[in-house]
């Protein structure tokens, strides 16, 4: 794969991000992009996002560490949000200034090439850079969770007991500006080279897709 | 949800790993265990993984920063492997000494609660700390590549083009011992308060799987 040049305009047009040291490709540049509405959408679909930050403070370990934590991420607007117990970890550390590296990746499908070399994996990806705000304010946390409760079923927020003062309090709200970010993305057959091209063996892609099955309902649950 | 005491027989049977402060259980440590078996499943189960380090060179960035990359993990024996562009940012930092942590989630499915507050995702996940070994011999490099393939699809090692020696040396492997990892899963019904279990909205779990689609052949390939 080479990488191929990047458009000039993608930097300023209004409804890309900015490239920053960070977001600029290292490498395979074709795949990379910083379209806003493309990074909207993979975070709408993602049901889970790895939360990379560093803990230097780990009891009994006496180094800063890598962490990467798994949890749902939504939108609300411009923001990316996480939440979870307040008590947790990752929650507290990134309150306390910790900077995040946030990855949602959707996997596409197995791309199965004639070479070893030429297999890859279909995937959409958002990699998000930057330190987060506490949401504290008590209706603006409510909306957030209300919109989380969207996202997992469309209009479940409205049908839920809804949180009581006690759960708010346990709950911490998170939201990361959607400033520094970018896409990688691959979709398509097999790259393969022209002289593997009649290498007998099937090439091709093997969709994947997240998928739902039958709803199981709770055992406990009344029926009606 | 509380935190149940750990059983401190898994630190010592032969089947789970020894527990360190980084896979130390921080809250519901009753979904936390470090069962060997387990580990290698999910490994050997999770198309993705995503890889948490530190890079502190990203020209023109002043800072180090946490990165994230998602990339395909497989395991041979008791080592969790990675691979990718020799010239890769991610895999040269982890070869200069970097520190990494893995982390590679299944989701099970969605948990819909009464509450709001309960709503959560059944899942399967495995945190795995390290640092790697380049895997530069030549046959060893093979093998693994060729572990790979069969990761991707049972018996395909056989059928590809092997690697050429240009291939070997732009891509590297690196692999991770499996020693200090934790799982972290939930599983079953959602755990909505006593109060809450005649709140009338439909409770229980919706499976999500990652599931293959019809094969799509590369439309260049020759028929047969």
């Amino acid at each position: 794969m080479t990488s191929l040049p990047i458009d000039p305009s993608a930097a300023t047009s209004p409804t890309a991000l900015a490239r920053t040291p960070r977001t600029r490709p290292v490498r395979l540049g074709d795949r990379v992009n910083h379209d806003l509405a493309l990074i909207h959408a993979i975070i709408d679909e993602a049901p889970i996002c790895h939360v990379g930050f560093v803990d230097d403070a780990i009891k009994g370990h006496g180094a800063p560490s890598p962490m990467v934590i798994p949890t749902i991420p939504w939108r609300v607007g411009e923001e990316l949000m996480i939440h979870g117990a307040s008590s947790s970890r990752m929650l507290r550390r990134l309150q306390e200034g910790g900077e995040a590296c946030i990855t949602l990746s959707l996997i596409d499908g197995w791309v199965l090439a004639r070479s070893a070399f030429h297999h890859s994996v279909n995937y959409r990806s958002v990699m998000l850079f930057g330190r987060p705000r506490l949401v504290s304010e008590e209706a603006e946390k409510r909306a957030a969770l209300d919109a989380l409760m969207e996202k997992i079923e469309p209009g479940r927020a409205a049908k839920v007991r809804a949180p009581n003062v006690q759960e708010l309090k346990a709950t911490a709200v998170l939201a990361f500006p959607i400033a520094e970010a970018s896409v990688k993305r691959r979709s398509g057959p097999p790259g393969d080279d022209p002289e593997d091209m009649a290498h007998p063996v099937w090439a091709g892609v093997v969709p994947l897709r997240l998928t739902a099955g039958e709803p199981e309902r709770d055992p406990a649950q009344v029926a009606g």
